[in-house]
C-alpha cells in the first residue's frame, strides 16, 4: 500500500508539472516568430498520437553542434583555449619542454606569435595536452580548468556562456520525449567532461572528434584507459553524420547547427522521410554577442564559418534560419537574472 | 482536462503493473542458487533510495555480451552463417567472382575445405559481405537473411534462440532503471539491425566491432552513408573497455560475458568503485544447448573460448559463473510453450 500512496503523491506532482508546462511558454526566450513557430509546429507533429506525422519515441532523435550553437565560440572554441592553458601545467611536470617549440611560443603570451602556429606545431600542442593521461585523469584535469577559467569578454565561466534559447530547446524535445544528442567537432571527452552539469547531456549521448584508448593496468593490476593519440573520427562535416551513424545508428529526425561544419549533419537530417527539423544559427548580434559569417555581408572569420552558399542552401532547402539578433529575446542564462 | 484524465488511467495501469511486477518473480527462469541471488541483491542494493551502495539512474550501466551471452553462438557465430549466406548473393551480383578464391571454396559447399580458409580468405570474405553498400541496404539484407535462415540444430530462426534467463535479466534490470547495452565482438551494424526486436535494445546501445562510413550522395543529390572496409576498434579483448569507453563514455556498473574475450570487460567493470556485479556464462550442458570450455574440463572449443585460467581468475575476484546446466530452468523463450 505504500508504495500505491506513493504512486499518488507522485500523480499529484505530474499534473501540477503538466499544468504549469502547459500554461507556460516552452520557449520563453524565444521572441514570436517563423525560427520560434518552426520548432513548435515540429514538436507537435511530431508528438501528436494518430497524426499523420507522428513519430514514436525511440526515433526521436535531436543533435546539436555544440560550439556557436550552444555556446560561444568567439573569439576562439573553449577547447583550444584550454589546450594553450594546459601548457603552464604541462611544463610543469616536463620542464625541458620550456625552450622547446610551439611551447615556448605558447609560453611567450605573444598572441600576435601564437596566432602564426602552424597546424602541425597546434597538433602537437593538442596531443600533448589532450592524450598521453588515463581518461580519469583528463576528466578531472578539464573540470578543475572549467572551475578557474574565465571567458575574457563576460569574466564569467565558460559554461555559463550556453544560449539560454539554445538550452529551453533541449528541455522542450527532452519533455517532449526527445533524446538530445551533441554532435561536435570537438574532443568527445572534452564535451563530456561538462555536458551533464552544462546541458543536461549524459556522456553516451555527446558525439565528438574521437581518438582511441589503449587499455592496461596500473601498479595494483587495477586497469584503466590511457588517451592516445590516435584519431578515430574527426567529427566534422562529413565526420558528423558518420559520427552520428557510428554513434547514434539512426538518422536524426532535428538537427542544429552554425556553421559549414555542420551542413552535412543538416542535408543528412533533412533528406530522411517524414516531418524534418533543420536549423541554423546566425551570428548577427555583435552587441549582445558576436556577429560574423561572411552570409549576408556579416564580418569574415575562421571560427564558424557560416558562408553565403550555405545561407543560400538553408533557404532552398528550408532550413530555418536562426537570427540571434532578431529570434533570441535573451542571449545567455544570466541575462533573465 | 482530458489530458488530466488520460492521466488517471495511466496511473491505474501504472499500479497494476507495480502490483504485479512484485507479486511475481522477475527472474522465474533461474533456479533459485548463488547466480539468481547475486543479481537479486546486486539490483536491490543499487536501486534502494538512501541505501549505503545506491546509484543514481544514470550511472545505472550494464553491459552484456551477445555471442554465448544473449543467445547461441555454436557451432558457429551467426553473423560468420550470415557472411557465408551471403556469397550467394554476391556472385549474383558478381558473376566473375564465382571462380575467385575463397567465394568459390564457399561455394563448392566443401565444410573441410570451408574450415581451412585462412584468416585473410575469410576477411576477403568478411569485407566483401559486409561493406561496398549503404548502410541502409546492408540492414535490409540483414533483415531479409534473419527472416530467412534458420539454425541447422533447432531449426528456427536465429533471433529465437536467445536465452530466456538473460531476456528476464535484461528486462529486470530497465525496470529498475538500467540502461542495458549490447558489448559484442559481432559487427555493430548487424547487431543494430535486429537488437531492438529482439533484445528491446535501441541502436545507439550497441556496442559492436566498429567500421567506417564514407558520406556521399546518390545521382538525385540525396545523400547516404557506404560502409567502408576499413576497422575503427575491433570491440573484443582489450577492445571492449575501449569501446564501451569510446560509445557510452561511462565505466558499467554490471556486465556479463561467457568468454576471453569478455575477460577485460569484466575487470574494468569490477574495478570501480561501489557494488559491482559481474558474471559468466558456463556453457555446460550439452543436452540443452552446448557443452564447452575447456574450463572445469569441458571440450575445447575456438568459438567462444573459457579457459580454465578464466575461471580461475572469476573465482578469485567474485564474478559469478553462472552455470546453464544449474542455474537456468529454461534455455529458450519457446521451451516454456
Amino acid at each position: 500500500m505504500k508504495t500505491i500512496r506513493n504512486k499518488f503523491v507522485l500523480l499529484a506532482i505530474v499534473i501540477a508539472d503538466l499544468t504549469t508546462a502547459y500554461a507556460q511558454d516552452p520557449l520563453p526566450s524565444w521572441n514570436d516568430g517563423p525560427a520560434k513557430q518552426a520548432i513548435v509546429d515540429f514538436v507537435k507533429a511530431t508528438t501528436e498520437t494518430g497524426g499523420t506525422s507522428f513519430v514514436p519515441p525511440e526515433e526521436r532523435i535531436a543533435t546539436f553542434d555544440q560550439d556557436g550553437t550552444l555556446w560561444v565560440e568567439h573569439p576562439m572554441y573553449s577547447q583550444v583555449m584550454y589546450c594553450m592553458d594546459r601548457v603552464g601545467a604541462l611544463v610543469k611536470e616536463k620542464p625541458e619542454l620550456r625552450k622547446v617549440e610551439p611551447f615556448k611560443t605558447v609560453l611567450s603570451g605573444d598572441r600576435e606569435a601564437i596566432a602564426k602556429l602552424s597546424m602541425a606545431q597546434l597538433e602537437k600542442i593538442l596531443a600533448a595536452t589532450l592524450t598521453g593521461m588515463s581518461t580519469e585523469q583528463f576528466q578531472a584535469e578539464v573540470k578543475q580548468w572549467l572551475a578557474e577559467a574565465k571567458d575574457p569578454r563576460w569574466k564569467k565561466p565558460y559554461t555559463e556562456l550556453t544560449y539560454q534559447p539554445m538550452q529551453e530547446v533541449l528541455k522542450y524535445l527532452r519533455a517532449n520525449g526527445f533524446k538530445t544528442y551533441i554532435v561536435t567537432g570537438g574532443g568527445q571527452d572534452f564535451v563530456r567532461a561538462y555536458a551533464e552539469q552544462t546541458y543536461g547531456i549524459t556522456p553516451e549521448q555527446v558525439v565528438g572528434t574521437m581518438g582511441g584508448t589503449k587499455y592496461g593496468y596500473d601498479k595494483d593490476g587495477k586497469p584503466f584507459l590511457t588517451k592516445e593519440p590516435k584519431m578515430l573520427l574527426n567529427d566534422n562535416n562529413a565526420g558528423k553524420p558518420e559520427g552520428i551513424h557510428l554513434m547514434i545508428g539512426r538518422r536524426p529526425i532535428a538537427a542544429f547547427g552554425n556553421s559549414t561544419g555542420d551542413r552535412q549533419m543538416l542535408e543528412y537530417t533533412k533528406a530522411g522521410d517524414g516531418a524534418r527539423l533543420a536549423m541554423i544559427v546566425l551570428h548577427d548580434d555583435a552587441e549582445r554577442e558576436y556577429a560574423y559569417g561572411p552570409a549576408q555581408g556579416l564580418p569574415e572569420t575562421k571560427v564558424g564559418t557560416f558562408t553565403q552558399t550555405l545561407y543560400d542552401e538553408a533557404k532552398k532547402n528550408g532550413w530555418a534560419v536562426i537570427s540571434m539578433k532578431n529570434d533570441w529575446r535573451v542571449i545567455f542564462p544570466f541575462d533573465n537574472k
